[in-house]
């Protein structure tokens, strides 16, 4: 028994995910029975890392996805067109899909899951997410037993990268994005990740398997690190902290009357360094889940990169290949498919405000060197119930004293009113930056 | 539809299984169709922390093991025996089993699945290893597409408490131990752990999911924390390393004519601070992974306790309730079972001799206060091929010298050659401790 293979794009991801289909000695022995069918790319001439003969090669990706002898549609074209409209003609062939393209799951979950259960057919994406790290499968079939009470994050590579270095180098952000870029660790166009949109498409992802609702994208929040200086970098470390870019999905506490709502964000915060998620350096990813009754476990790896990103990918294909081999075959109109690998989700979470957000911040201002000042600061705070943890007077920058202050926990909503309150008083020149604390 | 459960045993990991099942909601929708329908107990007036109808108590564990109505038997007995005869049985009439049982597991590994097989049914065992954390999953299901090279865990709580204390104390192990039998983290009987019995066995089975081939106990090399001082953990400390029992498996590098060897060990080992393992503290367990084309995975989170570990288990039902609902029945003699939840390994992996290993050592000698002994030490080293890192006299204790050695790479059997020469030196008095470094 062989399963037919039809492998859409043969980039970084692409080639990979050959190369495992194509090695299968020391592998899982059902990696043997995967084929690589059908390879779909834009350019039949230009020279490949991977072996394969030229009759596999084909230019026609539309002829993949409605082959009649192909099993599995992997696509690894990444964006959103064609690779969505690929996804959506695989399915309604009849091909099970695995896809590591978290920009189209987020975005067009409900369109394609709906389809996917109609035909009886599963749509694999473990490697959309955090790349080579299990996170999608421990989510649906290990800890889907468990009330998940919050998933914090670190869900990108290259603001990882970038923060990292910041803290060991003591730079700025444009200084190491630069460089980042040239070597390769962040992109010609960085903004989906530096302003947080990859974050928000995978913690969308994530806070709907862990939540068992669907996700709105444009109700996910998020904050790049474009904003982030040396100076709070600095600042956290004197603290106890250091600032990653986390990805949040969290169940409010509600009263016992008032509907469950998630928080989903996506912002830089200053994590605690004994945290586990504060020794996650450099690419590599974690993801911290909290539930009950498993508590705190965390997943951590390579985020990206050919390998990591591959095995994810592979892994799925073993998967369905597994069920392909025992189950009964899904038949229309009542399908059955796997409870834990088909995602069923009919409702939308629903997801609170940032106003109604609870957390720490730290907050840099810059004053004149006014000995009122720290008063004012206090009683604008206290006027709008925020508790303050520390203020400091750390220094000038040129004429201005610079204050850093942290909060204990506080409602945002009125953390942004005693804000405003603090823009217009006299002294204060700027708040130069605001970050949450974890 | 319903899966009906027979539970043996309802104790702490019992009570926190039927507690899960009891309440399914806020979990996976399947939770629901999972009915505790016989649980076995010792004693039926003891009183219980869960609330279960009357009825469904019994101490006749071996009417569930066969009773025709049970699909699923749960044996969270512990210990060999009757746990052992239990699984048997249950399997033997034709029940799918779930164990939190590593002892069983690693020692019977061959008859289990072996009668499992013949009979189509699945033995689980998420909650042997690592207590809530997904690891036996994502080996099998995630992992498996990668030609994996080590596993290193941090897999007994018990032992990692104690380590973590002497750390923070600066006491000795004797000290922590009492306190830990007084607050639970330790047994009346602290054998297994302190001794690695309990890590021995869980990386036994762990190496056998990630290599694919069946383990022999008794050829893993275990050594316990007994040994590691005070003055030990300060001086790794000092050179920039924690000590951590590490659970290791590990491919051997091989030429090409040789057969593929294993290292499958435990022992205390110093691991460098920046290593991921290095800030896995207390009671919790880490499970470092690498694979290729992977890298480096860790899975963390607590290692015990019943939360966690009922978490594991009753993922573990939901797999097989999973199956059940969309498989097709397997049909002795030839059952289908699924390939990446069954156990199919039919050979034995060969383990390498402990004197094949090839790692770095620490060892601190104490000496008589004599001027060449530091030569001495180094010829004798020298005359075996042991190359050193560093040689330090620390100070002394009493009236003795204290020197502490550092290895680079020696092949264990030469390094202990040069220990054999080294005690017969006049000037040594005594090896006061050695340990592997990572």
């Amino acid at each position: 028994m062989s399963f037919k293979i039809g492998l859409l794009g043969l980039g970084t991801v692409g080639t990979g995910t050959a190369e495992i289909l194509l090695s299968p000695d020391g592998r899982h022995p059902l990696v043997q029975e995967l084929e690589v069918y059908r390879v779909g790319v834009r350019d039949l001439s230009k020279p490949r890392d991977v072996q394969l003969s030229k009759e596999i090669l084909t230019t026609d990706l539309e002829a993949i996805a409605t082959d009649p002898e192909v099993d599995i549609v992997v696509e690894l074209l990444g964006g959103l067109e064609p690779a969505r409209s690929l996804i959506l003609k695989a399915i309604a062939h009849g091909k099970h899909v695995v896809t590591a393209n978290k920009a189209v799951i987020s975005r067009f979950a409900e369109e394609i899951y709906d389809a996917a259960n109609e035909k009886g057919v599963y749509v694999m994406l473990e490697a959309a997410v955090g790349g080579g790290i299990p996170i999608i499968q421990p989510l649906k079939q290990t800890l889907g037993v468990n009330r998940i009470q919050a998933i914090t994050g670190i869900v990108n590579g290259t603001t990882n990268y970038i923060l990292t270095r910041m803290q060991n180098e003591g730079v700025d952000f444009a200084d190491v994005l630069a460089d980042a870029q040239k070597l390769g660790y962040a992109e010609a166009d960085p903004t989906a990740d530096v302003e947080g949109f990859d974050a928000a498409d995978k913690i969308a992802i994530l806070a709907s398997l862990a939540f068992g609702g669907r996700i709105k994208l444009e109700e996910v929040y998020h904050e790049g690190i474009t904003k982030v200086g040396a100076a709070d970098i600095a600042y956290a470390e004197k603290l106890g902290f250091v600032i990653k870019l986390l990805a949040v999905a969290k169940q409010m506490s509600v009263k016992s009357n008032e509907p469950e709502q998630l928080q989903v964000r996506v912002h830089p915060t200053l994590v605690p360094k004994q945290h586990p998620l504060a020794s996650v350096s450099g690419v590599y990813n974690a993801i911290f889940v909290e539930g009950d009754p498993i508590g705190q476990v965390m997943f951590y790896g390579r985020g990206a990169g050919a390998g990591p990103t591959a095995s994810a990918v592979v892994s799925d294909i073993l998967n369905i290949a597994s069920i392909l081999k025992t189950s009964v075959l899904p038949q229309p109109p009542t399908p059955i498919l796997h409870p834990l690998l088909a995602c069923t989700h009919q409702h939308y979470c629903q997801i609170a405000p940032m106003e109604e957000l609870v957390t720490r911040f730290y907050a840099r201002f810059l004053t004149n060197d006014n000995p009122g000042v720290i008063g004012h600061l206090g009683t604008a705070f206290g006027n709008h119930g925020v508790s303050l943890e520390s203020v400091v007077q750390t220094g000038f920058r040129g004429d201005l004293a610079e204050i850093v202050v942290v909060t204990h926990d506080v409602r945002e909503g009125n953390f942004r009113q005693a804000l405003a309150e603090i823009r217009a008083l006299e002294a204060v020149d700027s708040i130069a930056s605001l970050l949450r604390v974890l």
